[in-house]
């Protein structure tokens, strides 16, 4: 069967994920090293995203603030003391003008050197704690609950679209509470909230546990992550939400009085998610023809091509399909108004663009079906049929349009159930040793997927060892799941009891 | 009569301004040159001003994407050698790592520096302009509309906030269009779409026009404005709409196969508005407690304010006031659904918190309303009655609820009512030569408001000088007002005939 890419996901899966970017128009090189254009059908995905999730955000009481982009240096001084696993890719702005050079060239004006350089922030972290100690002095201003939608830039040297890119696009929340139970649970509600967003909206399932000790975000007490198995049986950590005790608070003085007049250092938690998210989105549900976006992520979820031939004809099957587009604007699917777009565009090939980019439902209309009361429509989850044929379905227009929302939900319904199948089939349980998760990974050869096993949750130099044993296998620890049944066995590492079971597999 | 601020906007209009951006919650300096933290009720109006002019944005048929905060060095080359008003105040990374200096402090890592210092946009043109190069083959292609939602760089020596920092917030549209006359009207559609919503949304009054060659956006064909008159008469240049042409296609290559097979260059626009905006708010709709936020931008429209006194009603009295918000945000006004808040933080003097902070409607509920089934209201845009006392009104809550929306609509009205008029009396007219503008100036003091005056519409050497005159008065030209009257007098610079009016004031 032919395909609309050129290159599938069983021949070369990097490079069918970097196809399905490029010929879905989701985002381009730039030409600045590890930075990318996101283009309009990729960026109205993260749109979708935004508007999803800062309405969880909101409706857990957090408000959105703004933050500058510009850290001084001496902030990542008091870091690095503070902090052993500190990062320093960073982008620095040493100078704040530009001049000739004499030659036609221009150079950074050295009169123009900043006394102090200014890193372009590779999160928030620090400037947000300085402005929580200046807004925090009483128990009556906590919990102080703010969120920030921004850009951040991590030097990196191997870079892929949008799963590491030099600058991307996130969210990050920060959290100041009275209590170290209030910010507990502030952590693992904010986890929830990425865990039912992406179950829900991206239809991608995961997995929500706690990162072992070695995998903490720096300066964590505890820290949690939602994992999505790609479909090449690797894990993507799709957010991380952490929970960081008193350790922010005494580095950054985030102190208030109690309501017993006594000073306390504030609980602190910071949780995010960013672009990242839409290379999982490709990666979970694309195929062999493009992306396929899940109708509650879709920037549109219709798309209505009138099949024009510049004849006469032209103008009453465009009013047609904006007649139709209007009728199904004004349905509604998931609680929103559906979102139906007529590509009027002079160009070719529009049904295979729409395929690549993954419209969940693309309808034609021509002449004739103007004449005969009928749509030609395509659903991009089910796209050929028995017999490898492309499923094009004539449907009455009327019906059509009353089936339109169901059939959207339908769409992601099965998107989800897919990944969902996908995601429980390739979890691997009952390996008793290490020998048995090598010889897992060594038999089962491109697509491993993960395997659950037992340990004895060792720590310091002992984790270290079994991150080492792991290693080699190109390995590591993804988390332990919140849901997972008790331990009743032995330590795969070390055979000593188990205390809990966690999720072991390759990674992006 | 004593008011919330501790400064009027007759003692000191810039210490008031400032005033009103802290004790509003506004902003704060945040410890970075030149960079602000934009607060949560400042960030929720920026997003209020996001959402509503998306969607006319979007509206209009374009489309959002993002492009890289890091702009090689190279590609200003090109545009100082095409620019001459090139500005080159901007941030330049030049390393990607920080290092220890072996005495407990970091610095750029020397083995870091990068081969070509990247600038941090101080806009997107120039990339925008090499992508719409890649992506303009035909006609066919045509028109791009695009839109960009980010944050820019312009190193500033002397900052204000909200009106000038080093780092905003904006949108940046950038079109490109097969002929002149489609690229015209493109930004002067914007600039209808800029005046409405200023008009409509913020409740500021606007004069739409054109910018006098001196004042173009360097490269531009034609600039267009509108000009916003703040509380101290200055003019306020509030967003912008330019024609560039086919000047920035040629510099950028951006170039079409048109439907005859000829090569032809792309005429192109672009048109901006800013964080700035929030400036203007505050300037025009301001008063000395405090600011007063038009309801249609107002992140919440109406604050319930329980008075809890630590007793067992307080519960009785919060569910009151939690059941009574519900009933309001299932109100609509303008369109959409009321914006209600319970603020039932432990904090004290709620109320003049919120006057200070201008929510449109302010309710007060404390156990004496309850039994007597009233509320206190509080209507921010008239807050003291005739004899200069705070105006709260006892309604029966059911007579409020039902009023709820109108009252905001009447408050925005009101607003801008106030405003409309407040420009309109204070430009000035029939002043028939520079000696005239002078003395007008001079002999009103610190409101002089603008002039409106006939001029020739000298070009270059001859409007550099009449510039220069204008500079001697701390003037510039506005722009000329595109629905004012003919001209029908003589050049107040020239005594020549004049062929068009423009405002001339004082600016920020």
């Amino acid at each position: 069967m032919k395909h609309a890419l050129t290159v599938t996901r069983e021949q070369d899966f990097a490079a069918w994920y970097q196809a399905v970017i490029s010929e879905a128009d989701l985002a381009e090189e730039s030409g600045v090293r590890g930075c990318m254009v996101i283009r309009p059908w990729g960026y109205g995905i993260w749109e979708r995203i935004q508007k999803l999730l800062d309405a969880e955000i909101k409706a857990t009481g957090h408000e959105n603030c703004y933050f500058p982009i510009f850290i001084p240096l001496s902030y990542f001084e008091k870091e690095a003391e503070h902090v052993e696993g500190f990062a320093k890719e960073m982008a620095v702005v040493t100078h704040h003008r530009l001049k000739s050079d004499g030659h036609g060239k221009l150079v950074p004006d050295p009169e123009s050197k900043l006394e102090e350089p200014l890193v372009v922030r590779p999160t928030s972290e620090m400037v947000i704690g300085a402005a929580f100690a200046r807004w925090v002095q009483s128990w009556r201003d906590l919990p102080v609950l703010i969120n920030q939608w921004a850009n951040v830039v991590r030097w990196e040297m191997r870079t892929r679209m949008f799963l590491r890119t030099s600058e991307f696009l996130w969210q990050e929340g920060h959290t100041a509470h009275a209590s170290a139970e209030e910010a507990r649970e502030e952590t693992l509600r904010m986890l929830e909230v990425y865990r039912r967003f992406s179950e829900d909206c991206l239809a991608v399932p995961v997995v929500a546990g706690e990162k072992p000790e070695n995998e903490r975000f720096p300066g964590a007490v505890a820290t949690y992550s939602i994992e999505a198995m790609m479909q090449d049986g690797k894990a993507l950590q799709a957010g991380t939400s952490h929970f960081l005790g008193t350790n922010f608070a005494k580095a950054q003085s985030i102190s208030f009085q109690n309501n017993q007049g006594q000073q306390e250092l504030a609980n602190t938690t910071s949780w995010g998610v960013s672009t990242r998210m839409i290379g999982g989105v490709i990666m979970t549900h694309g195929d062999d023809d493009g992306l396929r976006v899940p109708p509650v992520i879709a920037p549109y979820q219709i798309v209505i091509v009138p099949m024009l031939r510049e004849t006469p004809e032209d103008e009453a099957v465009l009013d047609h399909c904006k007649a139709l587009a209007r009728e199904l604007n004004g349905l509604a699917a998931f609680g929103e108004p559906v979102r139906a777009l007529v590509d009027a565009k002079a160009a070719k090939a529009k049904r295979w663009t729409w395929v690549k980019k993954g419209a969940p439902l693309i309808v034609e209309v021509g002449p004739r079906d103007l004449a005969a009361g009928n749509v030609a429509l395509i659903r991009r989850d089910r796209l050929y049929d028995a017999n490898g044929k492309l499923a094009s379905a004539f449907l009455a227009r009327g019906d059509f349009v009353a089936q339109a929302p169901a059939l959207l939900e339908e769409i992601q319904a099965a998107l989800h159930g897919e990944a969902k199948a996908r995601l429980e089939a390739n979890i691997t349980r009952g390996i008793a040793d290490f020998a048995g998760i090598a010889a897992h990974f060594e038999s089962a050869g491109k697509f491993a997927g993960w395997v659950e096993v037992q340990w004895a949750r060792p720590t310091g130099a002992d984790l270290d060892a079994v991150a080492e044993r792991l290693k080699t296998l190109k390995l590591t620890i993804r988390n332990t799941p919140l849901d997972a049944p008790a331990a009743d066995g032995a330590c795969v590492f070390s055979g000593a009891p188990a205390v809990e079971r966690i999720l072991v597999g390759r990674s992006y």
